[in-house]
């Protein structure tokens, strides 16, 4: 059996180098504070740590005293751990020549999208139990964020004299509105926040484009629409590790993104799952006509990423990501049960038919508000407690609000625990201090 | 030395199965016209082969007789062989926790890009002697598509209250015009052809962007700006393979490619080289908000190629694509010289700075014209003699114009060699049965 495996070994030609290089890299110790980078910076012919914040020196093995939470991006590595443990079987080998071509097959429609990768998303949303998919159309974008635009193309009437009014509701993620401003398109404008609208408008002018963000970005709230129009269902969030899948989403659009499923953010890959044929095919032409489709690149990777997703139907991942996001929302809520000054969003059990059982949501993001009445720059406050969060008002909300995130790594969070439970100490004693 | 080799190879733990896949794939034997690929279809738990056009049969050893030559899309897939005699310095291999953060570095400005890639992309330019890069800004994008209309949003005059007009010079790429149809954005308009609207309006209205391709595609000309406003030049064939490189271009805004550079068309990566501080940050603004930056796998498998790519000065790559284009032109020409019916366009020789030689052009297309009166749909005649190419009307030219791809793998430009001659060589004997 050795034998066998010498054999086998003694196959690899063109691929052994670069996977050495690799393994070499990997191995590179910084003391659990960082990493190296096969295409990181090199100094002295060798890739340099690349320490996570608030770390430094030459092995990430030094700690500034002094160093501010930072819990401003939903930067989702804390899958990492996740990932190193599947090394095996989630590493990626591409060839120089690997799909060259700006198409994949020949004689099917799609022909720059990986069938293969399709169908593993079907399966995957299959055993998640969080979106019907069968009978719906397909398309990739470069993350959720492109489709986010395009799934505003899509719906946005392209012959009205008048532009198609694209809405969310208040605290809705900022991108929806920066982009619509951004394209400046003749066909849509972004008109703020649903609820305005309909004291507003009431019924009368329906053309209306509304986001429906579920799990919200940025409190974790289940959304429904409010106006009942065109809706794009935005669910970034819609996983088990986050919320209970109370069961399929069944919508006319849906948008999910690789990044918030296994926490490969710098891998630009979402999808929308869409009903009608006709937006599809708006949607495809967008794409297509956009970029010319996903680097096929980012395909493979994807798709070897989903097969371990899948193994297990599905336990493996969403219990790792599930456990991880229970623990932190457990510390969370221990120092936030100690403050009068600071509170967090409630949190309501459902069933997960996933894990069939009930659960409490363990989003994303913690939403804070500062209760005292001076306190109406609540990002101020806790940037004096070191913490640095993202201001309610990039969520068109009142600064009294401000997002932690909590899906950054071990380090960020528990020196965010740390700011937060400083913060939290001075209540009683030091309150004169802040 | 062998015991040592032995040693390297026991060190490999968790990347060996991966390696050894892509290695079992890659040496599947596919006649020569076709390949399996890691992301295949699969057939019995194998990965199938897939054909090159006109070519079938699990192994694609059968040719199918009556086939058309496909000469429409401009797939760069005659870089193939070359990137397999570099087998061991092109393979990439990606951890399954490579980069899954958003950004790059913590202390750099632009986080969403590889400096490392930034790097080797001035070194090429530099060898390359086609672009000036000192002091200028880059930025990328996915594929030079998305930086097309990137480059139009940033140079349109974002607070005036009618739109900047955006032309190119009669034939051009008629993405182009799609784009900014699509886009539909109140900022710009397509308002077509330099000339004419030179013609229309003199110096008048000079709110204008214009598209500079050069070399051109379709025709291969070098070309410079008409109207003398605001430029983009295109530069995607201004590579010694398809050109003669006369000195370095020197403009505000240029825009490159990968695809024409190494054949790596499904690699969607672009960059732009950009003079102008503003400039600069409102495209990388739109790179970040409509996409949130490209996918890192993409730019580190971009890394890896161009490390490649700049070998020997860049001779390798540079000298094995243009003796594959000069050898296409050559034959081309042969078959053409027979010819009163077609033509095709003139190319005159220029002192080529890289190669230190006066040389012809091999541009990427051919840019085929039908001379007899009655043949004012060339595309119909050559669809009649089997040849499928891209008509002139798709450049906003004349239809009595086709674009005939040379880019494409050996087995379709054999092909279409063939057809060529069969189709020259019923000029004189048989017209009638045209």
């Amino acid at each position: 059996y050795v034998g066998g495996e010498n054999n086998q070994r003694s196959l690899l030609t063109w691929s052994e180098k670069a996977a050495a290089e690799a393994e070499e890299v990997a191995a590179i110790s910084c003391s659990g504070h960082g990493r190296a980078y096969v295409d990181g910076l090199v100094s002295e012919g060798q890739p340099v740590c690349e320490c996570n914040d608030c770390y430094g020196g030459n092995d990430c093995s030094e700690f500034f005293h002094g160093c501010s939470a930072d819990a401003d991006s939903g930067d989702p590595v804390f899958f990492e751990p996740f990932w190193m443990q599947h090394a095996t079987d989630s590493v990626v080998v591409t060839s120089g020549w690997h799909r060259m071509s700006y198409k994949y097959y020949k004689y099917v429609d799609s022909t720059t999208m990986s069938i293969e990768l399709e169908s593993y998303i079907r399966k995957l949303h299959s055993i998640a139990g969080n979106a019907i998919t069968e009978g719906r159309y397909m398309v990739f974008g470069v993350g959720s964020t492109q489709l986010l635009s395009a799934a505003v193309y899509a719906l946005s009437s392209e012959n009205s004299s008048s532009p198609s009014n694209v809405l969310a509701s208040i605290p809705f993620y900022p991108i929806y509105k920066d982009q619509t401003v951004l394209f400046n398109s003749e066909n849509f404008q972004f008109e703020g926040d649903t609820n305005s609208w309909q004291s507003n408008n009431g019924t009368n002018n329906m053309d209306v484009v509304e986001f429906v963000t579920s799990p919200n970005n940025p409190d974790g709230e289940l959304k429904k629409s409010v106006l009942g129009g065109k809706t794009i269902y935005d669910h970034a969030y819609l996983w088990p590790h986050f919320t209970p899948i109370t069961g399929p989403s069944d919508h006319d659009l849906m948008l999910f993104t690789l990044s918030k499923l296994t926490g490969h953010g710098g891998t630009r890959f979402g999808w929308a799952i869409i009903k009608d044929k006709d937006i599809y095919e708006k949607f495809l032409n967008y794409i297509e006509l956009a970029d010319m489709g996903i680097s096929k690149d980012t395909q493979l990777r994807v798709l070897k990423l989903l097969k371990v997703v899948v193994e297990g139907d599905g336990k493996p991942l969403f219990e790792f990501a599930y456990n991880k996001m229970r623990d932190r929302w457990d510390r969370l809520t221990t120092v936030f049960s100690k403050s009068t000054r600071f509170s967090i969003q409630q949190r309501h059990p459902l069933h997960c038919n996933f894990f069939n059982e009930t659960r409490l949501p363990s989003p994303a993001y913690a939403w804070v508000k500062c209760e005292r009445e001076d306190d109406d720059d609540c990002s101020a406050v806790l940037e004096a407690g070191k913490i640095i969060g993202r201001r309610g008002s990039r969520f068109s909300d009142k600064d009294r609000y401000t997002r932690l995130s909590l899906i950054k790594s071990q380090d960020d969070f528990e020196l965010l625990l740390q700011r937060l439970t400083e913060l939290v100490s001075l209540e009683n004693g030091s309150i004169a201090k802040m």
